[in-house]
């Protein structure tokens, strides 16, 4: 079991689904975003606030394997942590669907901190993350 | 007032926000689509399985007018309710800021119902609804 | 025939489908904007830049008539004129399938121009637009 | 230098942009894909016909460092070439900012190919890409 720290239900939208009728795969790095916006959230830490201070955090590489697709009417669980790997903020997201929790998306958001497009070794607030 | 009929809570997304930081014009008809085919489906009425039997609601015309931006974080209602004219099925949807109830959207929305691609004078599971 | 002023050549990408097999309601604003943008940045003007510079178009009311869909692998015409009316600069654009030039879209999109969030009665590099 | 065997030239869209002013990470994988369908397209092979005959190329993993931003108004090529290994399509897909050939984005976008659900081991028409 991995030991996520933060969980986000939401609905796939109609409007998500491609030609296939299914969940288009670019949709799902929308999911995965907006779960760590939550997170951060969650934990009183804005991106977009930061982003207005010059701070900006940056997806450096992402993996993503696609287990299961999505479909209309699938609600789903989008589960994360963290971990600090150098000066990297590495995301371990996960997407299951509900209820009978079958693994759909296993990902890796490797991502860094900038302050004015340079490159920082850290931040206290994302430390405080892990 | 107007005579909402349905109501749907939801919260902006990052990603759909643009370089002005603002939600994108075109995020808006995403949203009142989803509140659309949300409604339906509290009526028992599922867009895509309406697709799959070959019978498609389609849009025929919209009118939105832009009063507010919505902005990161952000949570909104978007309301509406329908009212059938001649063959459309008519929705007017508003979309409201919270907590302050700030009056974002105002959109009209006709649609009609096609059977493999031919219009439809009507249909009941969508008179049902008016 | 109307007396269109900018035209740009674009062609359907799959992703903009939806589970009908044709192109989402919302894509189509994103081809206006796009159009709208080329057209502003043909004649000099940059969204972007202005932007920067704390000046803002803000599309105040949009209406579209869906006349026939586009889908996979079509090519379409993107065309617009613009006039001022009052403090609007209303973009009149509508969309053509090629090669069979079949009317898809016909829009009105009213539009104003704010700096730091204040409406301006207009803006010369605009007014040079009509 | 990269055995590329096909390239697609793009250019950033404002709406493609969030409020970083850059190309949101989730747009990269829809000009991805569309490069992908597109080179399908330059040799015979549409995805969408495909999916109508039960044809369906599925993406299984996704891998994409992310080296440089694009932005608004910049134009881009997005080159591909792809291999067979064992049942997948392995597509090297590189994006280069234009002109000046910064490179963007390098992903490796693993497929394979399924008949009405089920696995194929291949498919005569793929096999021909390679």
């Amino acid at each position: 079991m991995e030991p996520y720290t933060y969980e986000l239900q939401l609905k796939v939208r109609d409007y998500e689904c491609d030609l296939q009728g299914i969940v288009n795969n670019s949709v799902y790095q929308n999911y995965l975003e907006h779960t760590r916006h939550e997170f951060l959230l969650s934990r009183g830490v804005s991106f977009s606030d930061l982003h207005a201070q010059g701070i900006d955090a940056v997806v450096a590489r992402v993996q993503i394997a696609y287990k299961n697709s999505l479909r209309p009417k699938d609600m789903f669980a989008s589960k994360l942590y963290v971990k600090k790997e150098g000066v990297k903020y590495v995301f371990y997201q996960d997407i299951y669907r509900l209820p009978d929790n079958k693994l759909c998306i296993k990902a890796k958001i490797e991502s860094v901190v900038t302050r004015d497009g340079k490159l920082l070794p850290g931040l206290p607030v994302f430390d405080a993350l892990v």
